[in-house]
């Protein structure tokens, strides 16, 4: 259950009534530079019924707890990140649930993480492997900054999965990074039998790499797929799909372990 | 954690090596018949380690755990299910996860119960509303069956939710019934502010009934959309697109509760 | 056979080596002023070899001989035009082909226009309605203009299709018009025994309309459809499909004329 | 312009009024065995009405002229042939229209072969070349009996492209063959300036080949993409795209022929 008003600690996210934009806040006592709204305490946000509509400067925003999709929109990126629907996917096809051991090799700006930290819960665990100190350190500010509270279902370890993973009797192995295929056998080791390796990849080149290599190695119902979305334009008597489409993210590239093939 | 070798009570996915049909079974002492199987008592199968083939008649399967796509692919259904991608992208776009307290109006075959019961956890909860008592019964034992053990986050009403919900304060809503639009009002008054109502609907037409109901009520961030899932065919050297391709299932709608607008 | 020189009369384009712009010129002996290609006559054009590279101020160009595509490309337009792929297969699902006899309601910008007098050839026949004697002289200009000559076998008459054809006996009647299914009676009576009434259709809600009324005729074969296309990036090692994609277009629907049913 | 009635000579199409079957039949004073119809004298059609109903045994059928779609539809196909959509932006994307002098390599079951013939018609001409004896005298047959009357604009020679094309100054070469990078040599050799070479490919693997080939000669505007096609099944108040769908035909990859690059 939630509060139905802010609080200190909170992590609201603003949007505006004019634009639609939107804006993450973490609700401290302290004044904050934010964006085109110029400097702002967000303490004068307590008390303030979520759902309501607020006033800063000349403008309107809702005012809302901040939830998964926020976070996204408003996450600092240095590369391209995973959207949602994918990390939706993802997490479908690597059955992951509330409760999940997880293993993600490469963190990224982190967004990918958010959504597994969320999906696991507290009874769950991910631990997250990150070979590049600098990524590390960013990825791992979006990630705590975007949780409700400090994530303690979750690990960050600055080593090289395709070195190794030191976890056993995982339920699933996420991969996004660039030559996956090269972490196949660690994954392998790391799943109990029926768990799943899972792997985002940009191009089809690299996906002939990783089923070419999942077939080397006992795991069956290995596919892969694409997803793509496209919004509809619903307006009475003049429905259409929309003419904006992202014709690509990635390919998702799975496969199960079992023991002997 | 997961145990090793079958247990009794367990409940297991057989997959043939063969063509890859999947067996749902129940390891429990007494003899069933499984389908083109014949008569089987699965107490055989206890000690059996998971990941492992085993050989029942001439043929060869792997004995694993039961997951949630197993249990999709083996549920019997009376009409069409939402497919599990559809699942997945409803759970996103309703921000619901570990933890979260969500209404379903329309039991079905329970698919997607049992998805959003995963999804949840032990520390959220699902409520559903089934109207037909003949569906609530069928649904009902698809997903008791499915699920691991008894899920005590499930509530079951056999009620109208176009009529009323009890419940109040709640994460999201869900909506697999015919006229979606005519929940909404419920739905919003069951929501707490940030919650989302999301609707799953295979209509253009109906999606523009709930879109312009939606719009009546003090909903933001109301969207539409398609997902359309290929698979890839990945040969080395000969790596092209499937030929199948379902062409469409339902769009999803959603609108994010504000309590002004 | 065509000229292996630019001489006067011809229509070319360049296009830049830099940036790929193209630039539609009619090679007339007379300075015009081409864009930010400044002041230009393009009888120094003449005598150049097609295919070759030419340079004009500090950039390169190749110079060709005007395709389709490159009208298109370079035509001016008032409102959106269909493009190229829907007019490709607007004329396939007609059965328009070298020598068809067709009426065309709604000239447009013209692109459609110039791809079915591309398609029919000096031995066919397009009859284009157009109610709005603006719409009919700002496209005949681009239908004129984007002809290798003046087209005989054309013939645009600003009349609102949906009072009636003249002619009959056609071969396919081509609609582009806001309501088609106003122009069905008129299309009916105009077609031969198995012609065909293709339209060109924005939104779902028009495309139900037009399928209502094409039933209440003796067609046969009613078929709509969309159509996407998607760029690949074709580079060694790392194809993948393109990120920009257009989510839509039109609907194609269309009816085959029998003489009873 | 076409005759309103039947007469011998004619090739038409039996449209299965019950099950919109079709039967392509030459019309001819000899008794055919024409599949599940039964033996058949189709002289008995001459002087029916084209888009009348006559019937057959204990069936009705539409009768009427065969149109390129209607040839298609009834083709005997030895492999998977190329789709009229493929062959329509085959056509569009190589600028084949009225009067256009195009090379095809690979005839296989002719499909491509009557578009292109019905697209250039008279005024143009298509030389076919193929490699296989046994599939030039197939696919011949195929194309002379889908025709009007004998294509006096084709040649079919049993030639193996990739060892050279003895034309010149052709507007477009078409490869619908194995290894198509092999014929890009002697297509730029027979292309005139601003000619288009365009491919037909089914695997991403022969896209990244045959666009590295093109580079390295003097072609530019090389592009490829994949078009998908779904249907819309339009009823009144429940209108939505079609679950059937083909996920997959194939690639076309083009570039345009300049001199110098």
């Amino acid at each position: 259950m939630v509060g139905n008003v802010v609080a200190l600690g909170d992590k609201v996210v603003l949007i505006s009534k004019h634009d639609k934009r939107k804006y993450f806040i973490e609700v401290e006592d302290r004044s904050q530079k934010i964006l085109e709204l110029g400097v702002y305490n967000p303490n004068k946000l307590v008390g303030q019924k979520f759902g309501s509509l607020i006033r800063l400067g000349t403008r309107d925003f809702w005012v809302l707890k901040a939830n998964f999709i926020d976070t996204i929109d408003t996450l600092k990126r240095k590369a391209q990140i995973i959207l949602p629907k994918d990390s939706a996917l993802i997490g479908l096809y690597g059955n992951i649930h509330s409760g999940s051991i997880v293993i993600e090799g490469g963190l990224g700006s982190g967004a990918l993480t958010i959504f597994l930290l969320k999906l696991v819960g507290e009874t769950g665990k991910v631990t997250t492997y990150e070979v590049r100190e600098d990524f590390a350190k960013y990825g791992k500010k979006n990630v705590v900054m975007s949780m409700p509270k400090q994530p303690l279902n979750w690990d960050l370890k600055v080593q090289d999965i395709t070195h190794g993973i030191q976890e056993t009797e995982v339920d699933a192995v996420v991969l996004d990074i660039p030559e996956p295929w090269n972490a196949v056998a660690a994954g392998y080791s790391a799943l109990r039998a029926g768990g799943i390796l899972v792997s985002y990849i940009p191009t089809m080149n690299q996906v002939e790499n990783m089923v070419k290599t999942l077939k080397e190695f006992p795991f069956i119902e290995i596919n892969s797929f694409e997803n793509l979305q496209r919004d509809l334009v619903s307006k009475t008597g003049a429905t259409r799909p929309a003419y904006e489409m992202l014709g690509h993210t990635g390919y998702i590239v799975f496969g199960r372990k079992v023991i002997e093939k």
